[in-house]
């Protein structure tokens, strides 16, 4: 008898199945033919099977993740109470936190740039607010994301003393302070990319989008290709957008309030955020742990990786995610999804967004390097996402090598002299 | 209008719940009414409200936390599959590894006595299997469970390399190993015992009373009075087998097969063992984030946090565990929930187990500050587990500070002078 056919003999055979029933402050195991005590019902359950070799117990325990996203403006007007409050979904809950008569504490980490340009306001947020506060400013760059400055932030918030169940942890600014911070995150470790981390959703995210104007212009065009991203995805009406509108949300900062002709109701800026939080949303919150390794928002994130860690801190992480989406499109075309016109609309929006769409470290040997990489950490498939028309995509698994080369041999005849040179 | 209804009346108007549907590699949000397009329907779901202050995305994400527990035999048998493939469940999955032709990795995580012991078993049962592994051997003691040793394991497994979805980590020895090395887990950080942590089970644990013939006396006895815990809180019979054949099993390391009468299809180690493991995991599976405050297997942890820091590492924890467990025992026959007979039964079942039921450290004060820590820790409430009768139990709020104070004398009292003289 083999080792397979043993254990699954074992699994198969005899297998009861319980269900957990609560009643006089104790848990029960019930068979689901026995009697049903009346009680509370878990969600979880236990599956014992016996053989010769002994007893086995299998729990299949489910938790449930509650968490949010706010788009949202004056964050940090006294009168506003999303940054104290926005994370409860529950009524109840706030009630219970609106009449209890407890000093509220809360702990922000906030980055020293942005704590230099809105760290007085923060205090007199909170100060107005009745709330004992402690702020924390640090130096947020993917150079200090590790262990190190994690362990900083674990020391003060004990020194300071919060309630972890109603008390959450404020993280202010860019994308190393809310992964520092935060939940789903990661930091570097022996010498690799967010080797270290957790997928836990921070209770609430919180955006407002009168801060990006005091984020320098090359960041916002940074942040912009991760909304490219979900628009070559999945969203037509969000590339169009960014096609028209893109160039001047730039410019602008995503300050002013260009109303969209078509939608009269809203502006370019809070549209074209809203879409990207929406597709983002639907692709994240089925997949949360990354069980399923089919993901869209992938995409930009094959090569990217190798090319960020070669030549950091030359790109930042948005530019990076933008070569590879540029080299991926020409992969594309090379397989016939995209036409020669549609191929030239990407570039050319991206071009205006003054992203990088070529750079010469991203070598062929790189990309091939990155793909071989890609497969061992995969399963064994290639799982490459790749537009199919504009806003559309789908995950593929057989783009052969010689594909690869053809693609990057185009890419570098069309782009690699006019780069750097926006339209 | 206040704060309060403000937020709520956003909550509440104008909420749209969209369903995640799969097709075609990409997820969409669908409304409950809309026509249902063809494919995979996600657990998860989006609650999408908006107000004059912006929108709120709330997402609700279940994830599935699958893990197991093993009671079985001769663990280190090369034919045994338990260790190496013990923690699948599935039996496709099974399958494809057993055809998988690519060397299997296990990295292990040994203490530095248990190492001295069974290392070479562990060396060649991964020879014998053909598995490329890795021992570590580490001294995991109380005093050493920091995240500086979470940090050394990390390191030396990313020197080993492994695949994190296929090739869990094992570890081998007491609680403080599988606590650095796994997952419900904590080390102590600030001066403070388990203030780091995660709640994450396990893929499965593997028990194999074997190796308890080479545990100190002490240790055994100290394992046996989380049993003991469980046997008070909600199982009759597992109380009246420690109480008979207790002292016999503690004599024999869990070692003789002597039969059950009432059973004689098994023996009093594997089934003291086996309703242990039952009644744990009946409490466990429900509450594994632990949402629910209300507890009865924090028995016995009430007061013996506070000892245990104070004279760590004079006892164990299972020793500070059942001082705690023998003084609520007063408690309960305080507020007439215990007869007298009920109470002499259960402090001679300790005894006969070698645990103390007493201690001069464990005063009145100590007493008294753990039951505010402990107020103050479950949101308001003192959520007090006490035993109504022999293996029965509810959980109270209303034990007054008087009732605290008889009991404790009484305790004084009764057990003070007899204590370190087992009958």
């Amino acid at each position: 008898m083999s080792h397979t056919s043993k254990i699954s003999d074992g699994a198969c055979d005899h297998v009861t199945e319980f269900r957990l029933v609560h009643a006089d402050c104790t848990w029960s195991r019930q068979t689901a033919d026995s009697e049903r005590i009346e009680g509370q019902l878990s969600d979880a359950k236990i599956y014992e099977s016996a053989s010769e070799d002994g007893v086995t117990w299998t729990v299949v325990s489910p938790i449930v993740f509650t968490y949010r996203v706010i788009q949202c403006e004056r964050l940090l007007d006294a009168s506003n109470d999303t940054l104290l409050f926005g994370h409860i979904s529950n009524p109840t809950e706030l009630q219970a936190l609106n009449n209890n008569s407890k000093v509220m504490k809360r702990f922000v980490v906030i980055d020293e740039t942005v704590n230099d340009l809105y760290g007085s306001q923060v205090a007199a947020y909170f100060k107005a607010r009745g709330v004992m506060y402690k702020i924390l400013p640090l130096p947020t760059t993917e150079e200090n994301k590790s262990m190190t400055l994690v362990t900083k932030i674990l020391e003060e918030v004990h020194k300071f003393g919060i309630d972890r169940r109603t008390e959450p942890i404020i993280a202010i600014g860019g994308g190393v302070c809310l992964d520092i911070t935060g939940a789903k995150t990661g930091v570097n470790f022996a010498n690799c990319k967010n080797k270290l981390g957790s997928y836990i959703p921070p209770v609430a995210a919180l955006l407002d989008r009168s801060f990006l104007c005091t984020l320098p212009r090359r960041h916002i065009s940074n942040g912009m290709a991760e909304m490219l991203k979900m628009a070559l995805m999945k969203h037509r009406q969000l590339f169009e957008l960014l096609e028209k509108e893109g160039r001047h949300l730039l410019d602008s900062s995503f300050q002013t309030l260009s109303k969209i002709p078509e939608n009269v109701h809203t502006d370019a800026a809070s549209l074209s955020m809203r879409l990207s939080i929406e597709t983002m949303l639907e692709e994240l919150a089925p997949n949360l742990w990354e069980d399923d390794l089919d993901r869209l928002v992938d995409f930009g994130h094959i090569i990217s990786p190798e090319l960020e860690m070669k030549i950091l801190p030359a790109l930042l992480h948005g530019e990076a995610v933008n070569i590879d989406m540029a080299f991926m499109v020409y992969v594309a075309h090379e397989r016939g999804f995209l036409t020669e016109e549609e191929k030239r609309r990407i570039i050319v929006c991206m071009r205006n967004l003054d992203l990088p769409v070529w750079h010469s470290d991203c070598t062929l040997d790189l990309v091939l390097k990155s793909i071989a990489e890609r497969l061992k950490h995969s399963g064994g498939r290639l799982r490459m996402p790749l537009p199919t028309a504009l806003g559309k995509a789908r995950i593929f698994n057989d783009t052969e090598e010689s594909t690869v080369c053809q693609a990057f041999k185009k890419w570098c005849d069309e782009q690699c002299e006019t780069t750097m040179k926006p339209e």
